[in-house]
């Protein structure tokens, strides 16, 4: 039997390799110091999938991400949800009154801001969150913590202080399952695209109109600078419907002729939460 | 005469610095730690305005403004274009060679980031790019520089290695100026507003179908999530044109019969380039 090889960014027992582990259960998943790794092992071969973040539910959009797939010939053939739950997690010797900084991924101490303030611990950026608690464990820290999730604590044998410290329990990360192959429709898909449009009153609205007039249900739309020409934007929009069909070929037909690029990423089984 | 106290965050030397003293060249400009902070000084008093960056031509948007505009009452009264040149910053004895590591914060050092590559030099997060020059002049760090404004070395007395790091050229961001009062009109206006629609087909359609009806121009459309429900969406819209015109008005007036919550941020002249 052949492993199926999946690339995620960050450590072992970051929350990409929790994604990638519930999608690929069989698989050996590889971890990548960068995203542009994780992209650059897919391009290469080196793996068959990668599973990458792409948003967030309490911090929005996950900006490099988005700025990869423009660059890059991916094919997104996936999605998957995932909940978030954060944890404050020591070395099994600290005392935990005198825990004095913590940390963490920008990201994930961002959603725990709050938490943090209360009980009055600095917050401290590293490049991820299950690579914050390696951190600690190889310095063998007692008067810090790191915030990453229940598995890269069991994963490097630490101790876990509280469980789900996150602000706000309504904590999910959309991610997408990319690979150089197209997905198959399965009745009830998705698609992304990226498109651009000249700086004109009524661009955008025209292309939406597309969308309106067929009555497709937009499930996202996002802008990110086209980082070549000031306050030009490309737009990447999200859909439902699988771009085997018809009437969706006939809409990015529509929308071919209002842009000045256009890209289809892919269309992909809608995700599921875990 | 009285001065004007003008709120910036960062340390002494930060871009939102610089961009403060091209709007208010005789104000007293007050260093916060936090956009937090910057937004409290204002609600209380303390300050008579503030400027906050909302978004960098190449990175994109600056989501904790954006979020602090949603949950605050302050007004968008004013605009300003700042160029941004990044500069690698050492300490006056240090020898070039043996820099290793380079400080800043994580938006200035992505846009280092085919620079610190290609000199093969590690980049460090801190919480401003001021505060990283101040942080190796304080520790006397040799091996270490930080990437910062030219105003920012010359402060600290510090050495500029070179100037203009920026992997791309055309990096402006955009701040805007905050106060408690509206502006006046000036001919040459912007507004921004922040709305939420219910999660149905064609509802973000309906609402732009507004400004396509009246040939009003968008000139930027962001959505956040918005942290209550997952995959809900407020929607950041500025426009042309001032809130105190009949046609402004109308059009306000139609999009709160759409939406399920409509707030006015403010109509303000619009920004030059610094």
């Amino acid at each position: 039997m052949v492993v199926q090889r999946v690339a995620f960014q960050g450590e072992p027992g970051a929350y990409s390799e929790m994604a990638a582990s519930h999608y690929f259960p069989t698989a050996a998943l590889l971890p990548a110091k960068s995203f542009q790794n994780v992209f650059e092992s897919l391009e290469s071969g080196k793996v068959d999938f990668a599973v990458v973040p792409i948003e967030n539910s309490i911090e929005g959009s996950v900006n490099e991400t988005y700025d990869l797939l423009l660059v890059t010939n991916m094919t997104v053939c996936g999605e998957i949800y995932q909940k978030i739950r954060h944890c404050l997690i020591v070395n099994p010797g600290a005392d935990d009154s005198k825990i004095r900084s913590v940390y963490s991924h920008p990201q994930a101490l961002a959603q725990c801001r709050a938490y943090l303030q209360k009980k009055n611990l600095e917050p401290i950026a590293t490049y991820d969150t299950a690579g914050a608690v390696k951190m600690i464990q190889q310095t063998g820290m007692v008067e810090a913590a790191a915030i990453a999730s229940k598995r890269a604590a069991d994963l490097y044998g630490m101790r876990i202080c509280e469980e789900s410290i996150e602000d706000k329990k309504n904590n999910y990360t959309r991610f997408l399952v990319l690979s150089k192959a197209q997905s198959k429709p399965t009745g009830n898909d998705g698609t992304s695209i990226i498109f651009s449009v000249r700086h004109i009153p009524g661009a955008l609205f025209s292309i939406l109109e597309e969308f309106a007039r067929r009555r497709i249900n937009l499930t996202k739309i996002e802008s990110r600078p086209t980082k070549e020409v000031p306050w030009e934007y490309n737009f990447y929009v999200d859909f439902e419907g699988h771009s085997s069909e018809k009437e969706i070929k006939d809409l990015i037909r529509a929308i071919r002729k209002k842009t000045t690029f256009v890209k289809l990423l892919g269309s992909y089984k809608r995700g599921e939460f875990h």
